[in-house]
């Protein structure tokens, strides 16, 4: 098993540096026959897009994807899916800064500390763009699991929650913060303003729903349906934390308050009364909405001066210019979306080679 | 790759059910030549070996664990080691309730979809009997990892949280609770009186710190080894968050707020002047204490009856009766600690692999 | 990914080496809802259990398999199927000699090697006895497969080969040695006499065909049916050499002599008017047979002795006293046919994973 | 596991089809700091190139190799290698025939039997132009066994073998088919001129040494060196046999005969007085040279016409024409090179990996 592979039977491996010449994955165990097209990819790797917004990083990445295999006459043949985004603003900076010194909170010291050396240039491997791949790939997983909806937004921001009771979901695509809550994009707005005019960045909390899952789907043990969400968001750059259903708030119910009474439902299937497992029980789904929120820590990189060392070990202080996102959180709500829908259509596909139809 | 197997060099696989004969647990991957005796594996299970206080299940199982295979002289070989421990109190009760029955918050209903049935005793595969298995595979991996130490304990009970000022690392070991700090214990042992009286349960907070991981253990991406500590932890019963370092709290700080400064140590390291990120940066140590939080929710076992539907899909009620855990995050400590020395003992191998010494 | 795992969705683990208290396998992955009981598999264990004739090693292992989790009430659950079989005739014998020297053709040096050190009772991990829970795993692979019937058998023994003209499949089970062809198995009896005699040994070649296969199992690149079933055979002790239908003899053919022509069948399937592919094509299962065909090195354990150095240095001489199989290639067939079950057997489940039905 | 992906912690994952715009493979797990340029890769694509003489396919492709990551100021970083290769002469051809009716000895029917239908132009994935993707990767594997030196050539063609006492390690770079034996080169040439005229096909042996491997790479049981180097091989386009070291000649020696003698070496490692083992003992290697032997069919692809059917199970007959290897043996050679690298690189790391240094 390699490192910078995902998945169990519907597997993908990304690769690519911040300022390579381009960045990409390769999507293995697809099934055939589903309609692909580089259209049905694009979409989603423009939510996630950087410089939509004056609130993201100003680099300009069209982030075109190619097809290079596994599509044939418009539908997938079973054999791998490459997919590719070239790099065209890699700016032709100075990097010396960063390549001598540790920028605290990114990946420097640890890459050096790990390889001895370090592709510098925007964070190498380290960078987020890494990301664009797996929403690439997330397109893809998509069209395996058709029956399944997914959406993630943010439900805080600077620390700022939005009010659940002002939930609507229409809104999460009017705003640049994929926010639910009118009232609070519009107060997150002045949030990222004065966070961008201070050089500063702040951390976001992303809650992302699957709904139609099928009950079945899962595991039991090392490869239940949570165990493989909490690794693939918090694989995820800048990602602390991970809960499925109530998470740690679980931990200060009694077990009457977390129960999920069944009844019987009106299609034969159970009808929950409760959501407390966020649709999971024993590694396996219920049915329920499956329901995923991950931390994000504020960006690292901030233009106020951190004390550091250098390569050689020498005393520094580090401020971070150039174009970066001052809350990373937003632009990952695509990415949150993608990995969900990686794990589903992969479990999709062990239950099915299990389990008989 | 398989469902009950974890790892990727250093890995296990575990098999067993609650009233099955017995369960065990195949370690692959172990260098060869470590000290290894029953005696090294004994102690840790009887750290998490139920009936050792009135708070836990009064199930008596002495959990001596076996070693049939992998150590020849005392010393490991290098090939499998397979590790048995019998079950001998499996209590001949009446069953058929639950086997008619779904017990909401338990994996009843989810295995029934995915399976078509169940070994309903005791609840089988998705008992936390599962854990004895990860906790003699993770005595096999603290002799792998010799460099690092390994603590977990209780920082929250019934919402109900330690003072971290009065944070004593001898006392966790003085309560039948993992619990640092003296005060909390005593609260805490009102509290598990008052829940087990009522044959209600609570929830718990479990925090894992490992000191010692060397810089550059982990990898950039999938094998994150907080993507790796994230999926090891959710895997365990009753987990329904996880946190890194800071974990959900750092989403509601500043960059400068959650930077971790460096300067010059005494030994050529960095050291650092914070650990926000809890010792994982871009997914790779820093050197840092690894600092892992789970959230364990209430047992789901409670005397009060809950709605429910049976089998064939009517509406009934179940309340569970028998022995279980109120709080199941106590005896969830070690297996904790475990799961930390699994996931790192399978990364130091992983950089050995990668990286020459 | 492990040493001792074989398999990608049906996957099995073993354990255990040739002078320990027991060996088994952990067998992962399966379907639930499987018939399935200890006497399903005793059969096939009692076909490869030594001592069953004078043509096989005297070590009297009754091979009593024991099932301790993943089935219930007769069924599999689709979880673990742990299967132990208690080693009961470790003799006490003498191994100072074996731990001093390298018995050349055997893995002693190698293990020594590689490990620094090894366990030289029998063999240790090396030991064909490993090939006993092979067999138990196949027998539970069977159960997944009951499409398909796979049938090994010797066609050549000590350089002496069966005429495929009086082939036939009932003769099989008369003799000793698997042999399809009554006239060979007499001549064999004469070459093994005479082999035991002079503490001689000689190689085989054992051949499997599954019939029953259905067109589409398999995969186009690394995970083609054929390498699967390369990877399978060769991992056997003492193989030395693998074949698909015609193997080496291809590469003596023409294009037009090795064309397998196709006609419409009477079922809608094609007719092959030959099977010189053995059934698979590009990696890919054809519907026809699926041929194999192993070779077999003489056991390395000979009573002449043989020139070979001391694990000091030094040089030395060995000749290996004992009980041995003077054709290890006999009991080799039951351990073929498991192989082959167990790759069709993944090869199902991940097609049906892929391919929606 | 995926379908497309070779390797366990030295992990590759090629991608593309014969008329795609291009074809490529992803390298995980490579070490950080060794030299790598398109200049160490080239080479390696040059000797498998097609139209280098008149005895292969007349396909002109530069197969010229792009590096699009992993890579930073001349040296690998440690994370994924991505390398691209563009297809620039898919001729515009007709292929109704070959979308309508089965080509024998291809995969056109299983790979319609599997997914339902399939891209038909030039094999699709199926053809051995992903082969190229195999040299490309073969190339970096190189550079992580500098202590290897690999050397593949042809023992037999058209069923004319060379002659061993002739056999010259100069020569084999002198003729067009990779032949080490001069004669046997002159009379090949005059086997591929007819063969080539009457439009027929040949079949080779390949056989591929590797020096230098060290005593202790390998594993005991499914991670044999020899069982990976036998699924490495047959899963190379039109492979049907593999061997080892002597491979089924020794199903036909004695013991005696076949026992490899040790005595002390010069260097206090064993010097062995033969290698019928070919370098492995019980899956690990002895030090001795790793001999690998591959059988290849000759190319399906032949001029008279054969029976089949057609796609909607009509009988029919087919010829192919256009552009083909008569003897795909010969460009197989570099082929089985890569792979004997790329599965040395990978066991070098597991080793260790495993074992501390």
């Amino acid at each position: 098993m390699s490192w910078n592979s995902f998945g169990r039977v519907f597997r993908f491996t990304t690769w690519g540096e911040s300022h390579g010449p381009a960045l990409g994955v390769v999507v293995d165990g697809c099934p055939p026959g589903l309609t692909l097209a580089e259209a049905d990819i694009q979409p989603w790797l423009d939510k996630r897009r950087p410089g939509t917004s004056r609130f993201t990083t100003q680099r300009q990445e069209p982030d075109q994807v190619r097809i290079l295999s596994g599509v044939f006459e418009g539908r997938t043949t079973g054999t791998p899916i490459s997919l590719m985004i070239e790099n065209v603003d890699q700016r032709s900076k100075d990097y010396s800064e960063v390549a001598l010194a540790y920028r605290p909170g990114h990946a420097d010291y640890a890459y050096d500390a790990k390889y001895g050396f370090r592709d510098y240039r925007g964070g190498g491997r380290s960078s987020a763009r890494e990301t664009a791949a797996r929403v690439a790939a997330g397109a893809v997983a998509r069209a395996v699991i058709p029956e399944v909806s997914i959406r993630a937004y943010l439900v805080e921001l600077g620390g700022d929650a939005i009010d659940r009771s002002a939930f609507d979901d229409a809104e999460i695509d009017r705003n640049p913060f994929f926010c639910p809550d009118a009232a609070a994009a519009q107060r997150w707005e002045a949030i990222m303003d004065r966070t961008r005019k201070a050089g500063s960045s702040v951390g976001a909390i992303v809650e992302c729903v699957a709904t139609g899952v099928p009950a079945g789907w899962g595991a039991p043990v090392y490869a239940k349906l949570d165990s493989e969400l909490a690794a693939a968001a918090m694989s995820i750059n800048a990602v602390k934390g991970v809960e499925i259903g109530d998470g740690f708030a679980a931990a200060r119910l009694t077990g009457e308050q977390n129960a999920d009474p069944m009844r019987p439902g009106a299609d034969g299937r159970p009808e929950f009364l409760a959501n407390h497992a966020g649709g999971v029980a024993g590694g396996i789904a219920t049915g329920q909405p499956v329901v995923l929120r991950v931390a994000m820590k504020p960006t690292s990189s901030i233009l106020t001066p951190v004390e550091t060392i250098s390569r050689t070990g020498e005393a520094s202080e580090i401020r971070t210019k150039g174009r970066h996102d001052p809350c990373v959180g937003i632009r990952a709500a695509p990415v949150v979306e993608a990995m969900m829908a990686l794990v589903l259509a992969d479990q999709k596909m062990l239950h099915r080679g299990q389990v008989e139809g």
